[in-house]
């Protein structure tokens, strides 16, 4: 299955997405026999067009306004002030802009932290049911994870768990909230909580150990409920959002990372990420989209009308018999399955059409994740599709 | 230095490329001081306004033509397709669509395949002088960076010595032509006889050593020199390329990784390597690069122009008194330094507002690079500068 000599460390994190590729060359199928008839739940991509303002801004962001317009980029100057900003007014803290590294997304932020932080041995917390790659980017970047299952029922953090779990070896902890793919917004108690364990564990080791923030759905929260970002409760935090969330655009690869402005060996810890960022295969976000940043900052999807599709599709799967939680933030919905096998299940939906997530393939067996990015009619046609897999099912 | 607990090749990796750091501290604060008077010749960056059609084909892909414009890109089929076409025109040889992986430039496909490939003691073999940045990330990646001297006085690769670098653990050879920084476009012969090395070493190690051809620079050969990509000459290839020497815009980050059509183990490698991007800060081109590709493959800068550029930097630096190779390709001019420490001559240089990069930081002791990106009045302003630099040392 492997070719000669593949490291053991490629072997386990290829294992460890395997389940993923499985879905995703059924997803494929599935999607050239049905084409445009599918209702497409399964992944967090948009299915309705780009916001105009979107386009709008990468349109006057093109036009080169020096010669250095599309050379190499770092982290401009303008969008660290940008981003700083925008967290000062999230947190209330005064971030330098020399803590923001501008990424290609999310996903590059979390190689740039592993790469820079994770040796042999070196141990991250991650909660069950986790995002797809943690495990598999852990166990890349040479790293251990040590996964810690929620809580029964709702998902919320187990901070006793968490405090087990640490040992002289843990080297940060990643917190996801608003969580993909549960829909849980962590209280602002459940984090000052985790916090407290967090330092009174550095105390011990010695030496910090990191909450790394993963707040990507942080402009995404429902029913006025409040976002708490765990950076503003710890000291030693590594905030990483992306923009491809709020504008939905992940093709465009647009993120940061933010070091606390309290935190520990600030700057020898700026020197070994920027390090890490450029080893990292040039983990930067590209010249258009850091030009882009003054008009993007000021665009978001349209919250309420993804509240309101979130209700629509919650109360319709319940009237079709599904027991299903209400999720506070992100863009799932996730309902159980009327039978175990949520890959059998899944499998029996999108022979009608429906495309969802098996729940099993994030750890969440027995569910599905359906995506609330899919539109209005792709909801109205799946309910009744979800009503009568059920009837089959059972 | 290093904040607590810093793995022992992220301080390794940091410190290979620490002498890069100290020279763009330096870089910043001359161009800080001297702006547009400056003569900036330090790094591969544009000194003149993007290609137009760059800029058009930029434009023209960012209208969506769907919902999914934006969504979440792997390599999408119509960028392959293209690859595949301009390959097939390059090498002759037919690639498979599936063999194509497109990623956020050259850098982000180094990492691609030294996450999939690198294991803890796997050596990899590169020539001296280097690009910037393949030792600290082979470091980085868990590998053994392997350093070989090229042939002096001309900068061929010395295939003898390679020969006598492999071992048991040799991962792979990266080949850099044309090179940057020397400027050497190897020939077929040479290519040819390297190829052979490694296919022996191959078959006494019964398992492929790679050849990595980090081919960059291919469009950019002077005088009608032909260029020869080492994977025409070997199955076990794996080739690298950008777009952002060829369109001068290393700020976009486009390129891809092209497994050769007869590379072993294709189907178990293909899949390790999708592995290895996704793990590695999902290491993709963008949806807009991807989108603009169609437009780009046709663009290049004036190879005639730069050749024309390098023809009176070259004539100008011997007059007045420098010893300088002419470059067959990429675009690099290396004048041997009056004094034996090109820090302190570039320092001399920098202070009349000439900025080149020492030789050193490129482990090419005794000489300074200067890039052909400057623009031809930088080029005229400099000349005299560099003649007095150089009574001044002397």
């Amino acid at each position: 299955m492997f070719p000669p000599r593949t490291p053991p460390n490629v072997q386990e994190a290829h294992r460890s997405i395997a389940p993923i590729y499985e879905f995703l060359a059924r997803y494929e199928s599935w999607l050239a026999a049905g084409g445009k008839a599918c209702c497409d739940f399964a992944l967090g991509n948009p299915q309705t067009m780009p916001l105009p303002g979107f386009v709008a801004a990468l349109r006057a962001a093109v036009t080169p306004q020096d010669p250095s317009w599309y050379a190499y980029k770092t982290s401009e100057p303008a969008a660290r002030e940008l981003v700083c900003a925008s967290l000062k007014t999230l947190t209330g803290l005064d971030y330098p802009p020399e803590n923001i590294f501008m990424t290609n997304g999310a996903t590059g932020a979390h190689l740039v932290i592993m790469n820079a932080l994770l040796g042999a041995g070196d141990e991250v917390i991650i909660s069950n049911p986790p995002w797809f790659f943690y495990e598999g980017m852990i166990l890349l970047s040479g790293g251990k994870p040590v996964p810690v299952e929620t809580l029964p029922g709702t998902f919320d953090l187990d901070v006793e768990r968490i405090e087990r779990a640490i040992t002289a070896n843990t080297r940060f902890v990643i917190v996801n909230s608003p969580n993909n793919p549960t829909g849980k917004v962590y209280s602002a108690e459940t984090l000052a909580w985790i916090c407290r364990v967090l330092e009174r564990a550095s105390e011990r080791n010695g030496r910090p150990i990191y909450l790394v923030s993963d707040e990507v759905y942080r402009a995404i929260v429902y029913d006025g409920l409040a976002f708490h970002s765990p950076t503003k409760f710890y000291r030693n935090s590594i905030m990483i959002y992306s923009y491809g969330k709020t504008l939905l655009t992940p093709g465009q690869r647009l993120g940061y990372i933010a070091l606390s402005p309290q935190i520990e060996h600030a700057a020898a810890l700026r020197t070994i990420l920027f390090s890490s960022q450029i080893l990292s295969g040039w983990a930067m976000a590209s010249a258009l989209m850091q030009h882009s940043l003054s008009d993007l900052e000021k665009l978001s999807l349209d919250v309420a009308d993804l509240q309101r599709r979130r209700n629509r599709f919650v109360t319709g799967l319940r009237q079709c018999g599904y027991e299903v939680g209400t999720p506070e933030g992100a863009f799932y919905v996730t309902p159980r399955t009327p039978i175990e096998d949520d890959v059998a299940f899944s499998s029996l939906l999108a022979e009608k059409g429906v495309l969802c997530l098996p729940g099993s393939v994030v750890k969440m067996n027995g569910y599905i994740r359906a995506s609330l990015t899919a539109n209005d009619d792709m909801i109205e046609r799946a309910l009744p599709i979800f009503e009568a897999v059920r009837a089959q099912a059972l």
